[in-house]
């Protein structure tokens, strides 16, 4: 017999993605890939991690680290990380931090706990493809979202969402240097999120997993932030927080963080108590020293070492791009946005880029809702060094130029 | 503002466990616990772990065990869990194996993979109440499954699933040492159970937490053993097991795995690049160093130390349990199960029980899907020692007996 005929309806969403394919090509050696949105492994710090496990594992917290925990997490970290949020003006307490097995795991949870099927979720054109895959499960409807400057009011975001079967629930957004496009929002296009969201009565999930990777220019406050300033506190923002040690600390230890009203904090804590307990009890403790020891100096060295990177790769695009390609220039992040000519596919064009360039990078239209975005392309400059970047773009540029 | 007007219609299905309150119990140092199914610490292989991590952290493996990883899991761990699974009689290789975050989310994945809202779950009346908060959020009717006989037809099923709005999806069951009653199926009842699947059309979800804890009688073939030998292979079997390394090697590092055809472990991985991307890469790496030296004399280790607290057990109620008290006696696991005088309810007995003689239990209504079973309840042995148990079951008796 084949199971298939039994899957739920939303297994048909289910669905591989190009990055998942595209990331097997780094397994050949030959091919310069500009395609993994992941950190350079030069950079975790290992010493730390070596300690940490080791110190961990023969002191008196050995059988904790070992045993099952509470769902919320690690009390410690929680404490660590309500600090951290405080120094990013957003005043808050142990109670409003929750511990994820990286931030993919708090958008799964955040869809679960707020998506009937048939309800709008509101996101920008592109956005993470990731946070649609975690959405997908729960059946939304999607609506684009436009931070900078659109002319959707809540009233015909309602009536879409209305005609769509349900409500608007949350508009979710990477406001620095969003993936896929490495665009970072003013000040003052949060706060039209937010006044957005309170007209539709809806939530706001931040994610912020590339927040503290800024190379240049000012930091702008967290949504998290404005909202609690705006609505008196923490308990009365709308905005949820999601937060990573993936891209300062390493991504393989899977620990992230969600940052909101107890409310919601306690709902999580309840999806993740019937979906996998809690997050490895051990990780999170390693966590936790390495980041009281070396989050500060790691994220100095990140913005050093990818800062650098993102400087090579727009010298290189400057330098061989054809006039008809444009391309973001992000103030941090991982990632640069290139948008080519309409007739261009870029899927197709990847293709081509593999065969005949040995070159990956990610199609566009991986991260629109709807489908959209044939002609543009991602870029990661994290992994490409300089090597990479003066024989892999030049290649690129040359192909495309070739038509 | 508050969240809470959002959330999605599933979310009043996430509830606090009585056992996640009863945990806490466990910080009052004067109160002897039997509540918590958990291993005992001094099991633990804490050298094992130290020497591993260690050695990971100071290898050739070292950024690929802090890097991101495939979603189906570590594959030198899926080939050893593949080896493992032909040992218990299924003939697999490691396409048909999935890496989870305990077996715990092996549940949450295949509520979320198979069950739309008001299709039909086969559950035992009790049941593990993970489990039931596991398929909760993905609003199941649930229908009583009897393996050691009961008159329920596959018709009968059928037409109590089509009632109910939807179609039997699965039936699920721990058919070893089971949580929380001890009890384990006879090789016929097993067979019984892939006849009325067989009759459905659904499939099995063997949840296999406890099998290699067997301190008696002769090992049941599995469930999944027994499919493939009747269905000719792994690929048209329909049982899909879950296994985990929580109870042998340690929880704390939330290792678990999926053993099924092909069709499922596909579509759990694309449920897992979703959800959290990934179980943390150091945690597998680790687990399958210690599982390839460590993993049979463990399960040696913890069979002669939890079998010897069983029968500690057994003999304590044996010499002192009113004559109207019943339990179970299990050949292996974790758990007594103890039935009561119909007129006693152990929630009003549990709160008797912590403030009159500081001992604490699970109360059996928290493992029933409709709510019954009010005046059974759980006792685990795995951390009760000689002492817990010569001076907790008495004073346990004592209350009981008082009435």
């Amino acid at each position: 017999m084949t199971l298939a005929p039994l899957f739920a309806g939303r297994a048909s969403r289910m669905r591989a993605s190009e990055i998942r394919e595209l990331l097997k090509l780094l397994d050949q050696p030959d091919i310069i890939s500009f395609a993994g949105g992941i950190p350079d492994p030069a950079m975790f710090p290992h010493e730390a991690f070596r300690q940490a496990y080791a110190d961990v594992l023969s002191g008196p917290g050995a059988d904790a680290a070992l045993q099952y925990q509470v769902s919320e997490g690690y009390l410690p970290l929680r404490r660590w990380l309500a600090a951290e949020m405080g120094r990013l003006g957003v005043p808050c307490d142990e109670g409003n931090i929750f511990i994820t097995s990286g931030s993919q795991q708090a958008l799964d949870y955040l869809g679960k706990l707020f998506v009937s099927p048939a309800d709008t979720v509101l996101v920008t054109w592109p956005t993470y493809l990731g946070a649609l895959q975690a959405f997908n499960a729960y059946e939304p409807h999607y609506e684009r979202l436009t931070p900078a400057g659109g002319n959707m009011t809540p009233e015909a975001y309602r009536a879409a969402a209305a005609k769509a079967g349900g409500r608007a629930k949350f508009a979710y957004l990477v406001p620095d240097f969003a993936n896929p496009t490495g665009e970072t929002l003013s000040r003052a296009e949060r706060e039209d999120v937010l006044d957005l969201a309170a007209g539709l009565d809806a939530a706001v999930i931040e994610d912020a997993a590339y927040q503290a990777l800024r190379y240049d220019g000012e930091p702008v406050p967290s949504i998290l932030a404005l909202d609690c300033a705006r609505s008196g506190g923490i308990e009365a923002a709308r905005t949820i927080y999601c937060g990573s040690f993936s891209k300062i600390l390493a991504p393989g230890l899977r620990v992230g963080w969600v940052c909101a009203a107890r409310t919601v904090i306690e709902k999580l804590v309840l999806a993740k108590q019937a979906s996998d307990l809690h997050s490895p009890s051990i990780n999170q403790i390693v966590i936790h020293r390495v980041a009281e020891t070396n989050y500060a100096s790691q994220v100095a060295k990140a913005r050093l070492h990818y800062g650098a990177r993102r400087d090579r790769m727009l010298e290189a695009l400057d330098a061989t791009m054809p006039a008809e390609v444009a391309w973001s220039r992000p103030e941090g992040g991982m990632f640069v946005w290139m948008t080519l000519p309409p007739e261009i596919d870029t899927t197709e064009l990847l293709a081509r880029a593999v065969a005949e360039a040995r070159v990956a990078f990610v199609p566009g239209h991986a991260f629109f809702a709807d489908g959209s975005g044939r002609n543009a392309l991602r870029l990661s400059f994290t992994l490409a060094d300089d090597r990479a970047v003066g024989e892999g773009i030049p290649r690129l540029a040359r192909l495309i130029a070739a038509g």
